[in-house]
């Protein structure tokens, strides 16, 4: 594990999107964090006030410039689009700057999946690691260059992680996975998809069977993947029901048992049992909350897995993953 | 098929319930109708002014009152629990009025069934039939009494009838039944469950595995259906998002084609192919809309459905079948 | 008044806008129209399906042609920006096609206002009406051209002008008109402004002291108003909420009887007393909900005015003027 | 000023609504605060889960039990309807506990208008200060009871009572404030006002001319309030939109001046000038935002002001007022 002098200066690539104003409003809630640069991929959006962040974070906004950021912090956030974290990343490390990447840019370890989903990334750095921390936190710890799990695996996979490892499941068939996400997920460039008048009352699908985030599902599952996310009309937060089946012989006990063990220590993780999780529980934390039900009869199981899109599925991941990367309690400013 | 003396004369039992105001604002524009009775089951709420109908409906609302019912129209639609409609379905049939009935009290044909989820309902009347208008309308014509599919079994079953007539689903391993749905379908009665600030924000699965819609959905499929209902943060609509496998060998073409056959010439069914439906559209419309794509390779098919639970899932429905029943042109007053 | 062949030949101009798809949903069930055109104003707008119009307009979308319209129709609907409409209207009502205009460009009479804030209208075609139906009914009658008010004027307008014209009202200190929207009436432009994030949980004041329907109200009051809009989470709907000073010895009684006497026979007005309206009960409606309170001790007045910005407020209350400016029966196809 | 041995030990009668749990949450972060006991009106919902508060707050809810309290911890916050706060806070009080009250039972001084408003509460402690602290400082600081403001109070007269201090309005004519709030602000009791369908899409007045806290306003205004609160479709938040004369001669700069001179270091005032607030920016915190225009030519001046109903409006403004009154840093816990 790296040591630093306190305070940790950070910058943040990217701070205007809502991802990025929901790391530096986090950021700044941390005693042992100076945000030493906060940057906007475009001049214009660095020269705009965010008002949300007035009082917050006192610093200035400047424009992307990836020297200063490999001259002037000890960790460097970047919540870019994929292509640009792809470059950004590479560069950092070779800095000796270290990288918590919220892309997907550095997400899939296949060179030829990733070629597929991610083509701007020709290889991941050494010292990489994938930072859904409940499961990889050993190797986050040391490593370089930390890329964050997306929103809908993240859910998914603390999900089906725990059972999969028990041999609890039977993946023969395939997992299926409906996701039902809040906008804020779309990101902040204004589009028909993102209008307020398309989304409030509705419900749509989307991206059906073409959704990158599958890529990382199944490289963690070694499964199958179905993966169907909807669009529905609330700002933040994603609520997953996976239907699965377990493996013969499997009881609602050793499914429980199986959670309880791999959770129970866990800060961010809230296990419901039957009683199932809601979104308006998760907003605004970094929980992610996970409840279960078994079809009797039938070796069908319904997992409803929830947490906040902008937290858990990203500004707060990556700082959980910062806090365990440095060494700093993990809940520093997350609870 | 009966033939009234016009406009013919109707009486709406449980006219202040959110389906019962639709059903009268329909019915309202129906030019061959005489809204002659609007009851509530309730006399307090029978007092008081529905402020939507104003100017709508010029009638009085009056307190549940069977033997009126019986003697003043000829033809009762009931949107009262279904405990009541149990009762008011027999009796009124037997006074020779005819019944459409929108609660669940007589979808149920097995009486094993219909006992577990239905108790308050002994026995089918003669002459009862399933109103799913697109695929019983000749039974329809010539009912004594229309039991109206509930909201979620008509998304569902108008999506997956054709293709299991049509012999291209395996169901061997199950159906999954997503289904998202507005408030409204929880009813008028403020609970925790829906009061605005436990939805807003929020989507939460309720019913898991306890729903008695999976009843009517497993009666006319013939096969297992594992159905998993959500509250979504708007107030009328539902979508789902269907999931079965396909049987050996079904093309993309096949499919089609087997939705075209059995849908080209229906006014109320829209398919929108891989363009999948959304809730916006079919909001305030009798229409359902259907999409669907097939996974490359897997035999998954993903169909995604939607129609307006209070519409097409209620009152709209009640009134396409009263169409049908009376020998009007279906369309009347719903499009 | 004009007389036509039945049924009467219609063109819509911007029928892919809100408020055109709104329009051409309510022509299609209008039973004395044919709508021979529906035209986009971009060529790329015209190409794309629109769903929600799927089975209810069977017509093809074509891109704008103002000599298409002016050959083929006898009526034209204009739902374009009011730059746009200041030109087809001027060339339409020439060609001897009479115009309904929805937007702005010839609303206002005084010269000087015109050029403030509409700047491409330079002159008002003879024969134009400004179509609030409730108060100019017979110029509407025999116009060649009807500017149909703002959605904002209409709901305010309708409130006050009964008291003005009763002599009820003291503007000496003006009046002050809290509009709170949906955000459907800005447009259907994708912008910060209209992305679900910015206002989902949220409410904004907008255009304070420099939206251009301060104007209309100006003109049709003959008072100062001050007005400050807000876009509040919702898609469709307007509650104003206004505070005036009544004169001296204004009685409550009077007011109800000026109100009373102005729109009893009103088929889109309802007048809700001291049970205040509210959003809901207009939405997907033409009326126009008007309840009151006089401040005991102060001579406040409170008026809380509702509508639907897409229906009363814009494609419904064209309508409406084209029944009247036809011969028709005003409530058609709005009821 | 009291000092307390570290940590002070706290406790919350009504734990269990809106308001509680989020003071619950918040005292949680709180490094220098001892939970004591959490309390609950009624017994069911002590006994009920609170899945929001899992692994924030370890500790057992209990059934109220005042003298519980008054043995065990040294301040208390109250979360109860009015009538039982004016019980236990006379109660705590002698019992030498220090009480932060949240609802109204002590905010009026004039007995005859407490009287009206307030009939459970005979008389105010003494040493019971009204906390609006950016107003009170000094007295909240030694009070042995904090009355927190209402949340419409609260944002209005931090809106106002800068300028009336500075003589810059002309209040002869009266004040309005149109007030647009979250339905969180009705409270969790389950009623049709509160029912999400009745809310969705719509906006509604409320207790025009005859709610409570226009006393309030009144009192520290000394001027008369014409209020009208309005419920708007989102969960949390306040925007008020205030409508006042200013004097003669008062210029934009005078308002900026008074504005900052009154604010420039209150942590949780952020003045936005003429870029006016909005809900989303202040969701979830403790701020309370101020923007405002001047309308030329008229002397009326527009204050548009926002805060969160449950946490500047309620528990954040009750943990303000505790840091304060036990000499904390007035921003532990709320930033």
């Amino acid at each position: 594990m790296h040591s630093y002098p306190s305070p940790v200066r950070v910058g943040v690539a990217g701070a205007t999107g809502y991802a990025g104003q929901e790391l530096v409003a986090l950021l700044a809630r941390h005693p042992q964090v100076d945000v030493k640069l906060a940057m906007s991929s475009s001049a214009e959006s660095a020269a705009r006030p965010m008002p949300r962040l007035a009082r917050v974070f006192n610093g200035q906004l400047e424009p992307l410039n990836v020297d200063r950021l490999g001259q002037s912090v000890d960790v460097a956030f970047l919540a870019v689009p994929e292509q640009a974290a792809a470059e950004l990343g590479a560069a950092l490390v070779k800095s000796g700057v270290r990288v918590i990447d919220l892309s997907g840019a550095f997400r899939i370890k296949d060179d030829a999946q990733r070629l597929r989903w991610y083509p701007a990334t020709k290889s991941l750095p050494p010292g990489s690691a994938y930072g859904l921390v409940e499961h990889y936190r050993e190797e986050v710890k040391n490593a370089e260059l930390v890329a964050c799990p997306g929103c809908y695996p993240t859910a998914a996979l603390l999900s089906l992680l725990p059972l999969a490892h028990a041999g609890l499941l039977d993946t023969s068939a395939g997992v299926i996975v409906d996701a039902k996400s809040g906008i804020s997920g779309a990101g902040r460039a204004p589009s028909e998809r993102t209008h307020f008048s398309e989304n409030h009352g509705s419900v749509s699908a989307y991206g059906v069977f073409g959704h990158r985030h599958v890529a990382e599902m199944e490289q963690e599952l070694g499964a199958d993947v179905t993966f169907v996310p909807h669009l529905v009309p609330l700002d933040r937060g994603i609520l997953e029901t996976i239907y699965v089946k377990v493996a013969p012989g499997t009881t609602a006990d050793a499914i429980s048992s199986a959670f309880e063990t791999a959770y129970k220590d866990e800060p961010f993780i809230r296990l419901t049992g039957d009683a199932l999780p809601e979104i308006k529980h998760v907003a605004w934390t970094n929980f992610c909350d996970i409840g279960w039900r078994l079809e009797p009869g039938t070796r069908r199981l319904v997992i409803v897995s929830c947490l906040d899109n902008l937290v858990k599925g990203a500004a707060g991941q990556a700082l959980q993953n910062f806090n365990v990367a440095c060494g700093f309690d993990e809940r520093t400013a997350l609870l």
